[in-house]
């Protein structure tokens, strides 16, 4: 089995090119839930969410996050009620946070819930939390300290980070199935997700570092960088506000003592000599379908996994 | 100030009646919240909120429920997601449940949370809810003990109903303002709602009851029955089902102590006799706008509240 760290919409795409590629039982994907958080009575898991709907065909491409062909009559009438608006919920997509609340209140964990989702929108591979407890992404800023969203869409990112941590890690328990998933695997695969926000929160869950750390298949990682820049998001301007180079190579270091494999754009790959790990130079960047196909075929070839060598997929850009 | 209670969609019907005759700061609606609950992670308040659209102007008159104008886009994917929508939560009608959520999970009162929703919508007079505090219907029936709504919506009324008691309601204590409102008022007014599941509810809050048979001022009921039958809802047959007479009258002789005027329509008014009250026929029914006027006129002539004689309205049929 491949088992895929992953956040939302870079590791997302990478995941739809390796669901192309392996049959559904050989792929198990793990997101990170520290974006995850209570809105408006509502249990809102945003990786999980995108990870849903890119491998069900349902995202949106244009905004880059939640369903395509959405209706927006709640969000509007809540705005004249007065009510928070500033995280957009699609009257489809709430249909999939009131799913999730009923059925985490009514005792299933998030594993099962996400589970059953997955079922219901006809996704092949398996998608687990990191962990079925809470983890929390919290940053201190020159803002104060700020939950995630708060900083991420209520603030657009605009507040200089000095410092993450990720509440009620320490006590979470990995969701069942995956350190066992992880240790017998045949790759580990970390995907282009922010090493911070997205990576980061996954492996602060006890057990999980430990876990790629032991484990005998090689652990690949994808650059979330492409020459100093991000596709989308934060990872560019955080390192910087961290104090770290803004280079593939500083994502590679972030990694070291878990990577056999490092993928990164030939753009980046030079400057790549020296770091603990093998180098793979792969186009990273993914705008179409073959785009996500060619890096999820190469991240494989890299981890020594058998691949059929042609496979005829239908799709255009996506 | 004239105090009425309501339940939902008949009770609502008059409220509108007197909120067209009486000046916006005259009028108090004590909204029944029995049929409150959780739903989904969202606090439903639908007899509040039956009140709140009808007085708006935002009801749907198609499904004596919910909001004209509506989407279902939702629960279309709810349904798709496997999701319970027994209860069927229309896209604009959501916001109200987010919006209420929301600020109850802030800690605003249900009384705090029913007015900032009614000035957004527009409604002039205020709506408080009998109690802050939780009460909630509970049947006994002949298939076992049901949640209200479960009684009601998801099983359409169907059970026979051999008992109901209003969980939380010896504990509860009335919204603030309330008790005062109907010491001083000039007429208590109980709407053509189902006696025992909209406005029993209300008078199971302690002190509700007492404040209305101490008042000075006249107390004025109408029935919600016509010759023998309910306009909507479950009235006729729970009373068939409870042992009593399915008639204008048993409705009176249950708000017996409390009463000093019954308005009951003229086919019911003849055997009416002899009712500890003073009987007022007039046309009881609630098709048109101009049919809630006149019951609204006849409930406040009846009271002895003073109403300008005259008052355009430019509605019709609704």
């Amino acid at each position: 089995m491949i088992v895929a760290l992953s956040g939302g919409i870079g590791g997302a795409k990478l995941a739809l090119g390796l669901s192309h590629l392996l049959d559904p039982a050989r792929l198990l994907i793990v997101a990170n839930t520290g974006d995850d958080f209570e809105h408006l009575g509502l249990s809102i898991s945003p990786d999980i969410d995108t990870l849903l709907y890119t491998l069900a065909g349902l995202d949106n491409p244009d905004l880059g996050w939640g369903r395509r062909d959405e209706s927006w009559a709640c969000m509007e009438t809540l705005e004249a009620l007065g009510g928070e608006t500033w995280f957009r919920l699609g009257d489809r997509d709430l249909a999939l946070h009131l799913a999730r609340t009923a059925r985490l209140r009514a005792g299933e964990s998030l594993s099962a819930v996400t589970d059953a989702m997955r079922r219901r929108l006809g996704v092949g591979p398996r998608i687990l939390p990191a962990s079925d407890d809470p983890v929390r992404t919290r940053l201190a800023t020159d803002q104060g300290e700020l939950a995630f969203q708060d900083y991420f869409v209520r603030r657009g990112c605009a507040p200089k980070v000095r410092a993450i941590a990720f509440d009620g890690a320490a006590a979470s328990r990995p969701a069942a199935e995956v350190v066992a998933a992880i240790a017998a695997a045949e790759a580990v695969v970390i995907c282009p997700s922010n090493p911070f926000i997205s990576i980061d929160p996954i492996l602060a869950v006890p057990g999980l570092r430990a876990a790629i750390a032991a484990t005998p298949a090689p652990v690949v990682a994808v650059s979330p960088l492409i020459g100093g820049r991000a596709v989308k998001g934060p990872t560019a301007k955080m390192m910087a506000e961290l104090g770290l180079p803004v280079t593939a190579r500083a994502v590679a270091e972030h990694y070291a003592d878990l990577l056999d494999v490092f993928v990164a754009d030939p753009a980046d790959a030079a400057a790549l000599a020296e770091v603990g790990a093998r180098i793979v130079a792969a186009p990273t960047l993914m705008r179409s379908l073959p785009d996500k196909l060619a890096l999820a075929r190469a991240v494989l070839t890299a981890a020594g996994v058998a691949v059929a060598a042609a496979n005829p997929v239908a799709g255009t850009a996506r």
